[in-house]
């Protein structure tokens, strides 16, 4: 297939075949924003920042492994910009990490057991991905794609804290309205009472003062004279109503207590850049964007159940095998892109050179899972008025996440933990039962008995026990968090060996985002796209 | 119509017929668990606290002067328990406050100005109440009526802060991300500086000041010597990506200038017991809720168009009557729940006693508005990554609030100002293209010029100058802030006059809130069935 001549080459700068490249690259997800003529059908389709600019001639075919994020990414642009794709998929389903699980979805993991997923119709929750942030280019995937979406709740007033130990407070449910309420409060009284003393008086002037105790004041709801006594920010015993019914009083917790116990551990979670409220994910499951995708690509250009085998640079080209139904099949192509887990393509027979395989390696595998029950009684929202959101807590299961959607329905499914590192591995080794067992009980310790009852059915996953992932996200060996960070093995990875590129969240600086592999791929395509341009 | 013996009697220590009241009024919306028997069809009902329990005999009718959140309620409930029900709303919708404004919307205000709404099929905003906190009864109903809620975004990183004023960083627009992340920042800065000065070693142990320290630089994210030197919780220039596109750090404001400027001066509405998200609110807008009362009530009961004219005790019962279609009519009934805004109860013909008519006047009307603008592109989503919630700033709009529906879509409804007090008082007497100009040129100084493109069409209301309300909600002389306090003239409108019973959110402790009514229509339909049973 020849590559078409784009009809909407915007003019923005190019000189000749060498100005190919992404439109608007240098500001990802901010698409141009008018001007650009509609590519498609008489519906709506937004300007998009993912379109490759410029014109190669010739015939060019790309072969890329791995249908998740990244590999249908890839596939979806380099089909907009006229090359030939082949994905190669060893799972039944596009998306990889990104797992919707719903009545019908059938598992065998790699301890060997097999779950099929028996909930309710139009209930599910995200085994994987599960949240998109406001800045992530993956909205833009959403609204180009027409995925609709809607807010993800993040954290919540609401939801509890519990926390084990041998600190005050401890094993206490707290709702987070009470734990921020108390927290600010005395942080506020504190800072207020030093700056009064003239304790900051080298580094505060006196205007500073002023302001400042002003902001304290409200950020704590102090009294008159700079103390924190309670407020009605905490919530009250009884809900305030008609008449008389003022609301019954909550009474603060004592400083110390709060201060040690521990209580705002988890406050900067929402303040993250990532994580940030509002969070938004699609409606009806992450997976609709890979099956928007998959409709866009065209299923002739996805094979599902195949299992790659091999993967070879042939000097002018690359020859990948699979198997698919238990035979052994052949794809070659001009390039190709990988997107298999890094500590996997090891596995595959290949004549990768060493340096790279050993880059590869040291993309560590990390754990995590979650398990989601359905409950035929929606007594967080019944009885505790939640919601959405998750309680947290320092047991294995870490959260207990609530159902963004069927609100105020006769069902939902809660997802009893989501845990990661040394949390999870409590979990990963254990049958479906055990890990049911124990998440009960520890839901228990935070919420009470009703965690045990009106249960219909739970299926659970650990990404370390799932085949074809084998790992949550990849932790970079000499990095820290979620980034990049260029150590050298990711900075090898970045380069291709001579026709193979690699491609996914792991080679970006927002790893375990579906962001992340988004621009992994796009960058990956630009890549290629630049190098046949420059011929 | 009998009042029909109640099924589902619970049995929660009734003693004879005096034991009547509401299920569970003592924890409003914690709805009884388990073991109500479905009343109605075949769908799901979940159990409802709102159910008068016990027996009465006869015939009784009720006459209930407006069609709003207390009178539907009301009349709701009633219906419910077998009375026979008349509402009679002078307008021709149900909700009274609760307006959403969308298509074909007409209003003459009392400024004389008619305008009519040419927003965009399935657009509009609400006029009115548009937000439910999970604590309100208002979600209880919701569920019971069966109408679709969906999450509010009140508070969003993404969105701007920009105060005008001779103070630090004054006129500039600063995302809520980085106006926490600094002011978070500093704060913590200072109270660990203060911490291991000594100077609060009065009150803070060693072990408290080891968890303060602790938590304070998590909280700030400082440094490991406890200084804040920027994070990228405040957000990137360029947005973190593939390969080395580590996203471009921003830098953060000077402590001073933080403090000075009061970046942080509305962080507080967020902790609010009822603002707190997560916040909900129905799809497809917030009159949802009352046509879905008017369709159980019936509309055989309700009469539209129908303006009180007099209002009258007439010993063994109540005489209303109303204008219709410029005839005059007459409704006779045992009982009267009068729902009428407060200070204009006193301009029907009416036999009130003279200080039950002043106790009326307490409640003094307040001025707050909006205004709608349909634009034929979302610039927040496409340029500022701004997904709902609401910028803020001390001009007189006081907020500028984005669509919490239709994302990613090509138009969306930004409702322009939300005001109240002062604020909304520079706009009230203005014609509605006055108010639109203004509200442009201050969005323009917080949003930039593309603020004032791409417009299709706009709508405004103010409550002090809308009929039938002439008010946004009561407040009581005497009173401070949105709780009834108790006056003595809030407290003699809590008994009725005779039979004749006054209901509304100004008889509640949650003034302005659609819970308030309900809670007050509950409390008034209880009163009324007590004094049946009682003989």
């Amino acid at each position: 297939m020849a590559v078409t001549r784009r009809s909407f080459i915007r003019g923005i700068g190019m000189a000749g075949g060498a100005g190919l490249a992404y439109g608007a690259m240098s500001s990802i997800g901010m698409a141009p924003a008018a001007g650009a003529p509609s590519a498609t059908t008489s519906g709506y389709r937004p300007p998009s920042a993912g379109d490759l600019i410029g014109d190669v001639s010739g015939d060019h075919s790309v072969v890329i492994l791995g249908g998740g994020p990244a590999g249908l990414c890839a596939a979806y642009e380099m089909r907009k910009a006229g090359y030939k794709v082949t994905v190669l998929e060893a799972r039944q389903r596009p998306g990889g990490r990104v797992w919707s699980v719903r009545n019908g979805t059938t598992e065998t993991d790699l301890n060997g057991e097999t779950q099929t997923c028996t909930f309710s119709e139009g209930h599910f929750y995200n085994l994987g991905a599960t949240r998109i942030p406001q800045t992530h280019i993956t909205l833009d995937y959403c609204r180009e794609l027409g995925v609709e979406i809607q807010q993800f709740g993040n954290q919540n007033a609401t939801t509890l804290v519990n926390y084990t130990g041998d600190q005050p407070l401890a094993h206490q449910s707290v709702t987070y309205r009470a734990a921020k309420a108390d927290t600010y409060g005395y942080i506020s009284e504190l800072l207020t009472k030093a700056t009064n003393r003239g304790a900051l008086d080298d580094v505060l002037s006196r205007d500073d003062k002023e302001a400042l105790t002003e902001f304290l004041a409200d950020f704590g709801d102090l009294s008159s004279d700079g103390r924190y006594l309670g407020t009605s920010r905490r919530g009250y015993i009884t809900e305030p109503g008609a008449g008389l019914d003022f609301g019954g009083d909550t009474r603060p917790y004592r400083m110390s207590d709060v201060i040690q116990g521990g209580l705002g551990r988890n406050f900067s979670f929402e303040f993250g850049y990532d994580q940030a409220m509002l969070m938004f994910t699609p409606v009806g499951g992450m997976d609709r964007i890979y099956y928007a995708f998959q409709d866009k690509i065209g299923t002739d250009h996805i094979h599902y159940g195949a299992e790659v085998a091999s993967l070879k640079n042939t000097g002018d080209g690359v020859d990948v095998t699979y198997v698919q139904n238990g035979r052994r099949k052949k794809v070659s192509a001009d390039y190709c892109i990988c997107t298999v887990p890094p500590h996997l393509v090891g596995r595959l027979e290949n004549n990768l050179p060493a340096d790279v395989l050993t880059a590869l390696k040291a993309a560590r595998p990390s754990s995590s899972g979650k398990l989601g029950i359905e409950y035929s009684r929606r007594w967080w929202e019944e009885d505790e008025r939640i919601y959405g959101g998750a309680s947290n807590t320092n047991r294995d299961i870490s959260q207990i996440m609530f159902p963004y959607d069927h609100f105020g329905s006769d069902r939902g499914v809660v997802v009893a933990y989501y845990s990661s590192g040394k949390s999870q591995q409590a979990f990963e080794s254990l049958r479906h039962r055990q890990r049911l067992a124990k998440a009960l009980d520890e839901g228990a310790a935070i919420h009470g008995s009703k965690y045990k009852q009106n249960i219909s059915s739970s299926f659970s996953g650990s990404w370390k026990r799932t085949k074809y992932s084998e790992s949550a996200w990849a932790n970079w060996v000499g990095a820290s968090g979620h980034g990049g960070e260029a150590t050298p093995e990711y900075r090898k990875l970045l380069e291709p060996v001579d026709r193979i590129y690699f491609a996914g969240d792991h080679l970006s600086n927002a790893i375990a985002w579906q962001h992340g592999a988004f621009t992994s791929a796009r960058s990956v395509v630009t890549s290629i796209h630049e190098r046949i341009a420059a011929g």
